[in-house]
């Protein structure tokens, strides 16, 4: 057999065993009530006092160019600050589409992002990983190419992420080429952009242009990302170079106040809540104003201090008053909208992040949050991608598909047959209507152990962590690559180390 | 000092201790809107069928004197089979009130059970402990002690419960004289009765008549009693043994079906809302015949199996939708109702533990329960109370107790003095409305850990598990006992010891 026909027989082999082993879930479309907390009115009172903000308080702007974009389209500006009145906010909030579909290089996994439905992603930004063998270390490029896989073999996330560990092992100025290709390399989700340089931006554009082709992007999101609000009342050069990188671009970010109630915003949740509002609105108004009708995602991560301590707190009563608030407020602007996480301020996955895990993750879902980053993985605040918390989040994730589908209230789903089968005191186990849905009646685990205790000893008395880590081991050696294009990949790699070379970094 | 002087005072100090040790928490009164998952439509549906299952499948009730009553009010009955038409039904539920309030033997700590009110009680029922020192082992009658002790000390647990463990180390014929005596003695909230026995439910009311007064009792509830339906369609003859003593001394029963999905009901989520309300109905309606107007509480325990292990299954996306559904049901017969609980299959307090606990916890919240019983220390589906789970839980439950306040919407609640003080990029730390607010602005842990990481290091790296362990041993160190009359005292041990003669294990 000549080589080239050796290499399509094997590259065949391997497409028809990825096409078995990956077990592709749709993305969320809920069939249940989205679940509401405040009044109309409550609502109206958030927006008048952030529209308070916008007009009397003013937002710094550090980017002189925004501060003429924003002037040119009938802001004030005076210094850095920049006030707006609400008929230009609301103006240019309009422009913006209330859902979009960011595409995927895989078509299959292309994501809605809007409406009734969610997209879940994995955690992003952390310097630090954790796993049960070799405990908390700096992430490397090693780790990042795991989370990617890891994500990319979970049913229950449905977008690659961006940043799933910082690859500490790469120099600062190339590292974001390597992570991108990365999503591209070992998934074929959607992923997110670079924004820690406005140039690191427009590399990204630059290789999804090779990936997608620039006249597609203009019709189309293909990549999503991040702007965070240096909050308080703050947009920094850097969020503000990126903004405009990937809004001439045509391309979707989330604008992200970053609020811990107490430090960044009052410590008051209604104080918060409008604060948030007022700098999340000003940042998607200037997206608007740069490229009309560019998809944008209201974003949000709130949470509060200790007060006494200092520390950070996640899983929090008010936290969740505020994610139920947020998706009002995006809903009254028709705005897709970000919040939640599976957050936990604990340094291993122990009991405290299961409960604030759950805390956050379970609101998020029940306000229908569009676009829900750090849906798995998350440890120590932030600071951590773990391994373990990764395997048992994508678990609590799956139950969360099922939640989606709501009850079926036909006759098959009241089993009004099996009543008639089944005596005072008998047991439904056996009834037809048990045969016809025992694979699919109740979402199945695959991390939770449910053994009986004498079981349970003799499998080794092995907590949720023994669990998991087992699983994350099991799935990384079991993974495959999704095909992808030589050509591509090639000009991929060509382009980046065309970047690598000229930033002094090049091989 | 003579040694009645010497004795008083030293009453007089414990008493001022007590006073200042104990936080009194009021019960949960939510200011937030209750969620709701379903249509009327929907609800109407699920009321549909269980009127036919009432109507034509039928529900045994194995006491004679029962069907008796159930015929002499114009059920039919078939041998052992009743059957009840909607019109019946409704009759007899319309008369059982809306809400009640359970007298305490203090009564700061009276409870009232509906409404938009949450009462939380701890674990029911488990023949197990379990603790990080010691492992799993039977329940003893000083472990029900610890339980009561802790529940007593808990600001956010209201009621005392029932079975926090069994005392299996005192006679099965008389425990039930030993755990009443103990809510009793150790301390002075709401509490639970027995329903091993018929005879075992009279000896627990007439220990409240001691306590309470014959005469208050006839007026007002003082002991709230777990009746249990032995699902599929079955009341046995003990539950309606214990249902006939406490509906003729007037005092309030919960019935609840017992329901895993799969097993004593149909494997769907919409058929077993349906046998959960002939079920909850049937024996709320027989109650109503015996002794109309006696409050009464719609129950609910419902769970699924893992159809391919038969496995018992906690925290399921499943059992969500069933605990929204049940609080709207309840609603529409105008019906304090029973949900929720802190559950868990797994075997000690580990991540599985809290993702598990949250996913019922929180919605049973969000629906507004009335009564939560299991709301601290469920472990293994059940079958043990776990001293650190108990701890971990009821921070979870104080929690909940900020979520109930709700958004503060006023001017200073938007802190809008604040924002004055804040520059852009300044900090909210320092200013007057944080410096009014950093008591009482948010919750405040007392196990979750938010150390940095080099802190948590330096303090043994402990998890939740040992950080609770530490709690709970502390507390049991500084309980001190509420007051209790000796007089009283007196004279219930004085019946206790009748009582355990009468049946051959008196001293």
């Amino acid at each position: 057999m000549s080589a080239v026909a050796e290499t399509a027989r094997r590259r065949e082999r391997r497409e028809r065993r990825h096409a078995a082993a990956v077990h592709t879930m749709q993305q969320i479309e809920y069939q249940v009530p989205r679940m509401a907390l405040l009044s109309d009115a409550q609502v109206q009172r958030i927006h008048d006092i952030s529209m308070w903000i916008l007009a009397k308080q003013g937002i710094a702007f550090y980017d002189e160019e925004c501060r003429q974009i924003l002037a040119a389209h009938g802001a004030r500006v005076e210094g850095d600050i920049v006030y707006m009145d609400e008929e230009l906010v609301m103006r240019y909030l309009a422009m913006a589409p209330a859902e979009f579909t960011q595409m995927a290089r895989n078509p299959a996994n292309n994501v809605i992002i809007g409406g009734n439905r969610s997209v879940f992603a994995p955690v992003y930004g952390p310097p630090f990983v954790q796993d049960a063998d070799r405990g908390r270390r700096e992430g490397t490029l090693a780790d990042f190419h795991n989370f990617v896989k890891l994500t990319y073999m979970s049913p229950y996330l449905h977008h690659s992420g961006g940043t799933v560990c910082e690859p500490n092992d790469e120099p600062v100025p190339t590292r974001h080429l390597d992570m991108i290709f990365a999503h591209v390399k070992y998934s074929d989700k959607a992923f997110m952009g670079s924004v820690t340089e406005p140039w690191n931006a427009a590399d990204a554009v630059k290789m999804c242009e090779i990936l997608f082709g620039k006249e597609t992007m203009q019709q189309q999101p293909v990549v999503l990302s991040l702007i965070n609000v240096s909050s308080p009342r703050r947009h920094d050069d850097r969020m503000l170079g990126c903004i405009k990188v990937y809004a001439r671009a045509r391309q979707p970010m989330i604008v992200t106040p970053f609020l811990m109630a107490g430090a960044m915003s009052p410590a008051s949740v209604a104080g918060t809540l409008a604060l948030q509002n007022a700098e999340a609105l000003s940042g998607l108004v200037l997206i608007q104003m740069i490229s009309p009708g560019c998809p944008v995602v209201y974003g949000s991560f709130m949470t509060n201090l200790d007060l006494q301590s200092g520390a950070t707190v996640f899983g929090s009563p008010e936290s969740q008053l505020t994610m139920f608030s947020v998706a009002q407020l995006a809903q009254r602007y028709k705005l897709p909208f970000r919040t939640g996480g599976t957050f936990t301020s604990s340094k291993i996955p122990d009991a405290q992040a299961g409960y604030e895990s759950v805390q956050v993750m379970l609101p998020a879902v029940q306000v229908q949050t569009n676009f829900v980053l750090h849906a798995a993985g998350w440890l120590e605040s932030g600071l951590v991608s773990g391994y373990e918390k990764f395997i048992l989040d994508c678990d609590l994730l799956g139950m969360y598909h099922n939640w989606a589908k709501g009850i079926d209230f036909s006759d098959e789903g009241f089993a009004l047959d099996a009543f008639d089968e089944v005596a005072p005191g008998g047991h439904f186990l056996g009834t037809q209507h048990t045969m016809r849905h025992f694979r699919d009646a109740f979402y199945r685990s695959d991390t939770m152990d449910y053994d009986a205790y004498e079981q349970w000893v003799i499998n080794g008395s092995r907590d949720s962590i023994m669990r998991a880590n087992e699983k994350w081991k099991k799935m990384l050696a079991e993974y495959e690559a999704p095909p992808l294009d030589e050509a591509l990949e090639a000009e991929l790699l060509k382009f980046m180390n065309k970047r690598k070379r000229e930033v002094g970094f090049g091989k």
